[in-house]
């Protein structure tokens, strides 16, 4: 279908272009003030973490990439591979298309390798409408996962000739699914960031936890205009960088917050871990490796792993919640 | 005649070099809020207005470019018709060659082609010495205007050889225009913007509209010294930046504000009109489309109109009165 | 001798290769507000100004640069002949070389070609130790000068493996030559600037203007450095640039400021005017055309000139006087 | 041994490659404000110092760098010569490998060439578990020193694959080394600075002084880096430059302050002299000079002591405590 080719000509794109944004995700202005007495050893770090009632090894999120046509069970499978060995989140990619066509359920099904992990269907804001609360439980159901994420990207579809135009009682919507279905609800942006203000209303209508997915990482904006969308142009730019974002959350809200959008290293996701984030989330790094080999992917986190428990370490934090209670230096 | 030829000149010249100044407009500075639950549908964004008694369709406005010479009427009608077409208003250039050689109002006659839009006529303010106000009135009767511009522009002048030096009285001057015109009286700008300060005796004068014409956008002593004008140079970047312009007139006067000088995208002109200008103003960008067709005069203009719808329903707008009232992040 | 070949050295040094400061005088960072409505017309733009009880038609000094060695009288009788046709104000370079050899005398020697300008001579402040008021005073009286400016140049003797390193004394030296010597005496300084502590001591000890000759112009331990000084390289940034010790002094003094030092044309110039110079002297830009003919000196003092006075009618300001009362925006 | 095979590598590394940090020292940030009547001569400029109880001609200190392996013997003697005849002090590399394999003790003996001179032994923080205080004793004492400096690397360490991953005790240990050693201990980073509640604690653990060390110089992740340690790129910028570092630190402590870490020249020295340190080190830009000859070291040396004492004369400080109460300008 016309939703599959888009999305392999999406992988196509961000794969083949440079697709991030000019300006940063902000991280550079803040810093962890280096310790030089440590007093810990790497050893005894300890990243491990709690995140909707599953337990993480790492505070880390593979963040919705894809799904949908055929050939995309491959890389769901090998990110769902890995995120199983490494003990952490995983959400597939949008499962419109799964809507429209159900035989490609197989294309998000990833719960055989990845018994334990924190796993989440994926589904537009835009594609609520019209669908009963039941109808996304069994898009969580199919595919075996713990919850959904609803994604609110408006920008990106207003740059499709295609995308969906009317953004109208998303409240409602996004209300009426988080009483229907069992199971955690996370709701998230796709490369914008979240404003304060909106993230204490999506709290409001009962959401578990906030992806920000700021500004600063892949601009969907850019890998529309690679697809022709003319008017994308003038929105390579707009959008919250995520650190900006996710400061913002920060004080709006209670629920926890997943930092993504521009997650390049390890150092990067201590900073977001010590400014608030519960986790953080990656998509644009893992999906060459996803292309791969799960192995690839593993060999991706596990570079992030050590990243961030070096500067973990460095920092003078020796847990998740320790690091959450280490000051950045503006 | 020398005005005819300085035109073309200026026309050409704009059109194959770079003449924009190296600052910008300054609305780099300012963002939208990303509201990720813009709750509206891009249809139902309302982008209709109303400026000096007429209805615009657009929150666009044509800024003077040409007319006094021969082939020039071409370029007036296709941005005519397609301000028609659009609903929204234009100004014609400077009518000055037509004070001296009556024969040359044809070149700026574009009523009917468009019957329903807002029109101005154009004239120095320079030139308003030594004129009666009936002249002015008969500027705007002849091409059958609804009000003039008097433009402000003493940078360019000073910088040609031949330019007026002379810019006394012109508050009377200005005056005594307002009295003897029916019709509204605009004070503009070409590219260095105005200061609060002179905005609010511009006010005083009974002007009904103020476009400021700040910099960033088109520089008129890089046009000039293009043609030559060696004293140009040292004036490169001097005038106020059109955000800073439009601050500091937003606080110091009540009319309504063009905001013009490097407006380049529906975005620019969304933050324009929620950091208080009743309406944008676009000239460089609209010239080689304006000599080329007035389709894609419509086709440019369509752009930056979808540009801000898509801004506005992003940044939770449904017309041009929210928008107004909508915050801006500096 | 020695101190000629120097002087010789520095000439071509400083026409064949980049010895301005990386860093800026600094005045980018200030605005005249732009004046739309200027309410005055070029002609009345009065540049005429009172400095040391002489009359001057532009507030321009053309600073010490030459004198000393054979060759040398052409580029000051250039400069005199041209300071006295534009009304303006002249300083000899440093007359060291007399001191040593009075038959180099006639190399400084310009009042017959200038018999109405301020004429200043030149001595370094290191000069004057060992030495009678009396000496000083026959450097003015052998060309007829109306005083004389005492350079303090630390910075480029120190670098210079010849160069003077004992700068012990200098507050006694310069308080005699004060009460030794009739008629005006300036303190300056050759592109390091003045602080404003240092302006109070110089007011304090019985000068009659001073001279910042801030950083951000022509830089001496780079044209040091192209001699051979390689001590020099660390300190090729070293000093306060012009705009800044400009702020500084006037704060802190009561007596006329000349502002020099990276001053490229008549906006510079203007500006440093609203800032409280007094008048505002130009070396390096003068040089070249200096060793070509006066009547290059004249072209780009004219173009100086003309740039001020456009500047001044933009800025809305008619005299230098008002130019002094006019704000500019940081 | 590898520990050898590692040193020399470092060498290489230093010297060929680009290893200094991108971001600066930040002491571009802060000027000595030029003083135009400096009041001084360059001989009465007085640069020595006291330092732990010895007389410093100058306020330098050669950092620690080599020794271990076969050859460096001839390194260190040139730096040892030079010190010596500079009058200032010096410290040898890291004496782990003459722990493992104490003939190597050749390497670092330094005395016979030094008689008078400050000198101290080097030891990693981390090899201080599990050893007695009587054996850094010996490392002192095996090379005649006058104390010993602990580093603090662990940036550094955690980047290596081969490299010490517990820090924990370390506390603990310099404690005990402060206890059992007589004479001077100092506590230093390599390159990534101590903040100023580090600086605190070590202070409160007995040393006698503390060396920076901060970001700005020498980034040892890239030198880890070019021998092939892939993490650590995330580290590159990791540290508090030196300024930032000697802010804090002076504000936390009262025992003395060596400022190293990319100073570069007499006046950046001069610079950290007036913020607080006592004396300054060098590392990096001694190196080549170190590998050629004693001569070349003192080459360098004496250019920064030239550099300093112009920079101390035109800030208008005849001593290094003249210095010390110096203003800097931000
Ligand atoms: C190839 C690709 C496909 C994506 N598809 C989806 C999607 O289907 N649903 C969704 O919510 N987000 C999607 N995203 C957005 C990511 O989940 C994430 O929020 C965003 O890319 C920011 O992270 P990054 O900067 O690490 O890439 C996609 C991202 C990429 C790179
Ligand atoms: C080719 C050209 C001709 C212009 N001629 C006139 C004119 O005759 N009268 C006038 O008031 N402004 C004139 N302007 C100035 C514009 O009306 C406008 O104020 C200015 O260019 C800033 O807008 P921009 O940055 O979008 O070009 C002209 C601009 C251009 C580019
Ligand atoms: C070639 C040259 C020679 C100079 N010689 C002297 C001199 O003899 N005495 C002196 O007081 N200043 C001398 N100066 C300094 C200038 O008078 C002036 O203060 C300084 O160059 C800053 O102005 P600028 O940036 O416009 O060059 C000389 C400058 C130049 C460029
Ligand atoms: C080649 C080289 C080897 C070094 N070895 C040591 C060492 O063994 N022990 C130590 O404490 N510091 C060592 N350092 C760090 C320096 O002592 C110093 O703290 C750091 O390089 C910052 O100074 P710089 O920017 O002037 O190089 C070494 C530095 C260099 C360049």
């Amino acid at each position: 279908g016309s939703t599959g080719q888009r999305k392999w000509e999406h992988l196509r794109i961000c794969t083949q272009n440079d697709v991030t944004f000019e300006k940063s995700s902000g991280f550079e202005c803040y810093d962890l003030e280096h310790q030089a007495l440590p007093e810990r050893c790497l050893e005894e770090i300890d990243t491990s973490t709690t995140f909707l009632g599953k337990k993480f090894n790492l505070p880390f999120f593979i963040e919705a990439m894809t799904g949908g046509c055929p050939g995309t069970e491959t890389i769901n499978q090998n990110l769902a591979r890995a995120a199983e060995e490494m003990g952490i989140g995983m959400g597939v990619g949008s499962q419109r298309a799964m809507l429209d066509d159900p035989s490609l359920a197989y294309t998000y099904q990833v719960r055989s390798v990845a018994p334990n992990i924190l796993l989440l269907g994926n589904i537009g804001a835009a594609q609520l409408a019209g669908r009963h609360g039941k109808a996304i439980a069994g898009l969580i159901r199919e595919i075996d996962a713990d919850g959904i994420a609803v994604h609110l990207n408006a920008a990106q579809e207003l740059c499709q000739p295609e995308g969906d135009k009317d953004w109208r009682n998303m409240i409602v919507h996004i209300k009426e699914v988080c009483t229907a279905v069992n199971g955690p609800i996370i709701a998230k942006e796709t490369g914008c960031g979240i404003a304060g203000g909106i993230a204490a209303t999506l709290e409001s209508l009962g959401i578990d936890a906030l992806d920000i997915a700021g500004a600063g990482g892949t601009s969907f904006t850019r890998v529309e205009h690679h697809r022709g969308a003319s008017l994308a142009k003038a929105f390579f730019e707009w959008g919250i960088p995520t650190a900006a974002s996710l400061k913002q959350c920060r004080c709006a809200i209670q629920i926890p917050i997943i930092a993504s959008g521009g997650i390049r290293s390890g150092v990067d996701a201590a900073k977001a871990l010590a400014m608030g984030a519960s986790i953080v989330g990656f998509a644009l790094p893992l999906l060459i490796p996803a292309m791969q080999s799960y192995q690839a992917v593993i060999d991706k986190l596990t570079q992030f792993a050590s990243e961030l428990k070096m500067a973990m370490l460095l920092a003078g934090a020796a847990t998740i919640q320790g690091l959450s209670a280490t000051r950045v230096v503006e």
